[in-house]
């Protein structure tokens, strides 16, 4: 297919380069060209545009935030001025439900098609073409993007015909790990303090009850305070909580879980906490517990 | 080996039976003596008091509380008066830190053996064998156990030479199992009150990030609401993480999540949950969120 | 002074009423034009556009809300096109930190003056000239507008020379009360279910400790549940406590007792409250202990 | 009257001594006997056993926590022992409600009266008479004691024939101020990240809606950070609002605003609080803001 990828951050680009290889006819575009140039090596046409990247039958965007993404795709010479009738974008950025319907909206004035296309999985994942994909918007649209899902994605969970839904999957999931991440920071706050081996705590709740990588990844950056580099920054986990309790809002559904997450997000960022991986919710409880000093 | 088991709820009795299959020589004590006779039929002998259980070569308590447990240990006609020297009393109860540290210094007194061995698992894991089982105590008298920690579990980890430890372990696994019920309860009422099928939402995210039975177990539980009957009533969730509290107060360890959780247990057994599995706190999550009804 | 006033709710009515009594030459404009023409019999001008009302040496904004303010002040013919260079605009409503950011630059840049200064004080308190009013902004700015606040409330607090000081000042105080109302509600709570006359409890907290108007007032509307008609409606309660979390978050301060507010309210709204005094927040409180029932 | 004081702390002492210029006859016990001599010098008789304290019309303890007032009261040659037929037992300290039901039954038994008389104030206040005191027990009892009352106190009120009452007057009280605290701390932290005189806000916020001492004195010890000496220490905090979540839990009212109070003064004395007055709650938050430092 042909088809644009806007956003070259590390997930951006390891889906590029997965479409590259699976033979797709890919055009890039990012703000900063010079993170574009390596996919120019590979086969890529870079474009001086968002619009330029949007000629083709569908484009992806793959960017930080509510506003990058709007920048991107309502702005001058942006994907909704470049996209063709008929074409589709596909929105992979975890970004608001506010935002998704006003996209969707916006495309459906132009005449073109929307799909919500938020991921689960880390850039390894995107590279090795393990992501888990919701996808969200008309049944056929989704079943004409499927070759570019299976080049990137394990398995694509379609949602239904209503795009905002698969942000809301993808923004409940993320709540579901950052609370893991809490009570997992939590109880091995109590674990150290009482004398128990923390790593032993982890293996045996992973080696029974919670035989899940995604404990166990977490489950160990916790235990061994490997916050950095950062996977996923604090500020990103703080945007995500801010986007599932701004969405819980809307239905009137409090969600204390979420809040105290929150709390703990700012709290983490307050302490020195800006650049690290966001398991470092955990070093909140830590730090709550008199373990450990600021930074 | 010769064998005591003290307490024959559904735990408690299903132990006894694995251990009768596996050949052990078992003696039974119950306070309703009606429990125990469907054991006899199977090849047990019963005793009249704790201290008639307790004449082998290892006594295993399961109760449902730090009372119970006292009770039948220290009180007339108890495990304490009637184990013999270096025979060694395996305490299988989800008890509190105080009480283990209490059980292990009246036994050190004794002359006996004392391990903590807390298991994860249901009645029917319990029935098949295939519990997990975390063993604090002396290494060589672990090892003495192993035959009758096979005959009921799949595998045994050892924590440590400190009692206590294994009990703070159990809690912890507690603790994250009722956080994990806390946080899929907010993120079900968030979805339907969305209009997101709430299946889909757990099929979707066991299907990907959270592969692990205890989501699939628990999130069906949560969606269809089938809360009776309790497989681990609310009033005994609510205990563990009262207990969990209490440890953690002691080391001077906050533990907001397992706070919201105890506050949610509470609310849930006020508004009618007292006979409800502790999955049943997502129902608190939803009657919160202003869907159902309460009781 | 010659003097505009837009927003002809409870408060705006209650202001425009005591400035006219006070001698103020006054013009009047609100959205619906018919809220207006008591006020007109009273002495006051009717203006047909914001803009209207703006021709004088101050105007006044006191509306429910940021986009209300917003409109008003920025749209077509609002305050920004119809303000005189050098006049005031004194921004009474309770608006965010971010807005009042927004306004101060819009009138620096137009060349006119912007004071931020929001009240505290019913509209009873209002009518009798008995508001406190917080006053950010340029020393002499805020004593020339001093006959106009003399004309309102019994008391002008200057905070600085920051106009959003004052918004921040005003937001900290609902908190304040916000988090008052809920503590007393979970005592009130507590006491009822342990047969301990509640009115007995407020009578003794405000005859000893708590010996503030502020007490009392909501002591007694809390244990009459006397929730209607709203003084106050807890959506507007929800709007400022949103509004503190994101001054607080943008500053890097968690705050674990508003966001438990916030949660609270949207359960009472979610549960019936839309239309109740915000010192319902105590009947979350009250039906999460199952007293009560849902509306 | 004939009475004995037991429990010579900062409180018990300023209470002796107001009952011996008011012409009563006193007899004091203190475990360490050395608090008792300046007493003595001033004309209490100094007895060696709580029991040689109770041998008047009325006894009047004064203990920091239920393990103190539990040994002095049901203890070898303690109160109950010692207290005549008829005579009165008034405990002023701040037990639980448990304890207080367990010490009417005792008295009960044994044909004495008992009276629950916790006070609020500090040691300043009772010095000069100015406490107020809750008193629950029979009217005649309480009538009966009132001259003792009146030497210490600006005002009793009676909360009705049931004793644990009086102690959930107290316990609510001391939450309402803990929250109080809390809430107080927070704001603080967002006043001073947001560049505003955290003194101002303090005299707006009591120069207008918070009218009462409480809030000068604590808003005062907040800003100013003046945590030692101790009034009243964290770990009597903590105790005291363990005390109101137990009374909660057996009633089954959750009461959130009480756990996050618990869980912040357990982490403020995890961070080295232990020796600061129960204002340093507001240091947490602080320091949770990322103000200030750790010990």
């Amino acid at each position: 297919m042909k088809v644009g990828i806007i956003g070259l951050g590390r997930m951006g680009s390891a889906i590029a380069r997965r479409l590259i290889k699976a033979g797709h006819d890919v055009t890039v575009y990012n703000r900063t060209r010079s993170r574009a140039e390596p996919l120019a090596a590979e086969g890529a046409v870079i474009a001086d545009r968002p619009a330029g990247a949007s000629a083709g039958e569908a484009t992806i965007t793959m960017l930080a935030d509510d506003d990058a993404v709007e920048a991107v795709v309502l702005g001058d010479n942006g994907v909704l001025q470049g996209l063709p009738k008929d074409a589709v974008h596909i929105s992979m950025s975890t970004i608001t439900v506010a935002l998704c319907e006003k996209l969707a909206a916006a495309h459906r004035v132009g005449g073109q098609r929307y799909l919500a296309a938020p991921v689960f999985g880390r850039p390894d994942a995107a590279a090795a073409g393990k992501l888990f994909i919701v996808a969200g918007g008309e049944a056929d649209v989704i079943a004409g993007c499927q070759p570019l899902f299976d080049a990137v994605g394990q398995k694509t969970f379609v949602i239904g015909d209503t795009p905002p839904w698969a942000n809301l999957v993808k923004l409940g999931g993320n709540f579901l790990i950052a609370s893991m991440i809490e009570s997992l920071g939590e109880a091995v706050a109590l674990m150290r303090k009482s004398g128990v081996d923390p790593h032993r705590f982890i293996d045996i709740m992973t080696g029974s009850l919670f035989a899940a990588p995604v404990y166990r990844t977490y489950g160990e950056l916790i235990v061994e305070e490997r916050f950095q580099p950062p996977g996923f920054a604090m500020p990103l986990g703080l945007k995500d909580i801010r986007s599932v309790l701004a969405a819980a809002e809307s239905q009137r559904v409090p969600m204390p879980a979420a809040s105290l997450v929150r709390d703990h997000f700012i709290s983490g960022i307050a302490r020195g906490g800006e650049g690290l991986d966001w398991s470092a919710l955990s070093r909140v409880a830590a730090l709550d517990a008199g373990l450990g000093h600021e930074h």
